[in-house]
């Protein structure tokens, strides 16, 4: 029981066979007697990894027929300015949820013109924004699943009679979704799915060629999808490892299985909150995180003594990110429960 | 000597003690108790590895204080957008010289005027055209030092009157170069420094801010270097295992030695080409590649056995690209004199 409870809000915890496969991988890849990172991308071995994560990934969301798969580089950041560059024509509506949205926001409005529906900013974004109206006339509706920062998530996604397009950064694979409700869903790896450097996007292929402009190559998903993620050379180790997680993820049960473990981690660690008298969360109770759980102590000036209590029983990252202050616990899937049993330990003999 | 001898043109071989440091920092990454894949990329052991591996650069360069280096990603085909998104105002200069030349022209078009100087595509690219002029109200001038397809490289620099840019993905830290004859290099990190997954990008900061446009947040290379190349997460693995190739470099002789046993390497096998009679080199003499050398049999039905026999003697990633044939050999810094001496032994004993 040595090990670090890693509650690090991203890059974060992965499943202890991603681990272990990426090590074997590094000393000897798939029997090629060379090293993962030096081989082609073009060998059949590598090829065989990308084919795989793809299959992986339709299997898990059950995705239909006209959606395609990509893993990109560049992050969530790039996605803010392709999803503008491949969709945007006139017209599209975001959700302001965060700093992420806002970021969305601002590059959307490179290409169009962005009607913000609602946003929780005047609040510090400490809740979802529900009664809020989507153009008709939108190319696509924008929202962010799960606010890492601010410790909020959509619970129940609005139905949109336009496209929506969703950033899943901070919670894919964490629970169960409906593909066919979303356009195009992205997400930077490094919070639930593996290494930073890599971005899956699920596109329904649909939706694209409609814009009236030139896309540069490397912006434009059609590049992507008509050479398989291997137009130029794709990030191969993040991919690899990637792969490993999503097929953990199949082999425990899928995103069923991920979102009632999810749930009970998230709800042990939300009841402590409520019920222990030093701590408040941060986030209206109903948008709560279950990926994040944001919570202050009362007492901002036992803020270091807490932290230092975290160390000594091996518990890491648990510091708030600074536009929140406090303490975030970051909750993903590879995450065993045991983790946040010590933690609570931690809150329940503070004082 | 079970070892396979990695001739791949990329990714490609890298320093066993690249191999090594990255195996041990997947186990325990920095004291940490966490696997590199799962630390945030703000903890101080990581921001350490990102100034450290910015700081390699600076020394092996022996870079002036105006430039910057950053770690991107999205590789040099972003690099081909990014440029001119930055860069080109009105006109630019390039130097067409291979497929990767050709689509950075490509891209560079959408921004503005550009003009290429010469090429050699009439000669399915076999040399470096020499005699050119570059107008003098170019932006800037683009070229490719070494062509991984073609077996080509640039040898001699053309002096220019405007900010040099140069791609030199597939020959970076293999000779000496003078940093301040160029305005702005770019390398994926993929053939002679890491993983693939991550760009490096050496820029005279003066150069930037010129242009008339707004460029999105991600494309704009002030973004990055405001945030020391964490505006948004970055490739942390793919840096991390960069690093340990770039110290390694600084610890064996820097690019003075580099280029020393590169020449040798490719001097060994270029006479071997030359003095069998079974087999004859692609590019021309003078502008041959001392990272690929491009070479055919005279009786292409031999292709196979050749192969065949290459692959007895644990000779891996030799066949040619498609728009050449025959064969290609990659000797990046990693690879030691005694697998180039293993394929010029097939070639002898070839018949």
């Amino acid at each position: 029981m040595n090990k670090v409870h890693n509650f690090s809000a991203g890059p974060a915890i992965l499943p202890e066979a991603t681990i272990a496969s990426s090590v074997k991988a590094l000393q000897n890849f798939s029997g090629t007697g060379l090293s993962i990172l030096e081989v082609s991308h073009r060998s059949p071995q590598f090829v065989e990894v990308m084919d795989r994560a793809v299959h992986a990934t339709k299997e898990i969301f059950s995705l239909p027929e006209q959606y395609e798969v990509l893993f990109l580089q560049g992050g969530a950041s790039t996605q803010f300015l392709m999803v503008a560059y491949n969709l945007l024509n006139k017209k599209a509506s975001y959700l302001d949820t965060g700093s992420w949205s806002t970021k969305a926001i601002k590059e959307a409005k490179l290409f169009g013109d962005v009607q913000t529906v609602a946003s929780s900013k005047s609040k510090n974004f400490n809740f979802i924004p529900k009664d809020f109206d989507v153009a008709e006339d939108a190319d696509y509706f924008h929202c962010t699943s799960n606010n890492t920062i601010f410790g909020t998530q959509i619970h129940h996604f609005p139905s949109s009679t336009v496209p929506m397009v969703c950033d899943m950064s901070s919670d894919i694979l964490s629970r169960e979704i409906r593909a066919d409700d979303f356009g195009l869903i992205y997400a930077g790896a490094q919070k639930n799915m593996g290494p930073a450097g890599v971005t899956m996007v699920i596109v329904d292929k649909s939706l694209l060629g409609r814009v009236n402009r030139t896309i540069p190559t490397m912006m434009d998903y059609n590049t992507h999808i008509s050479k398989g993620s291997m137009f130029n050379t794709p990030p191969v180790f993040s991919v690899f490892a990637t792969l490993q997680t999503l097929e953990w993820v199949l082999q425990n049960g899928g995103l069923k299985e991920m979102e009632k473990k999810n749930f009970q981690k998230a709800d042990c660690l939300y009841k402590e909150i409520d019920n222990n008298d030093l701590f408040e969360g941060t986030a209206k109770k109903q948008d709560r995180s279950n990926m994040n759980a944001t919570f202050v102590l009362k007492d901002e000036s036992l803020n270091d003594k807490f932290l230092k209590a975290c160390k000594e029983a091996k518990i890491s990252g648990i510091k708030g990110h600074r536009s929140v202050g406090g303490f975030r616990a970051s909750m993903y899937n590879a995450m065993e429960i045991n983790s946040v049993h010590a933690l609570i330990n931690v809150m329940q003999t503070f004082n």
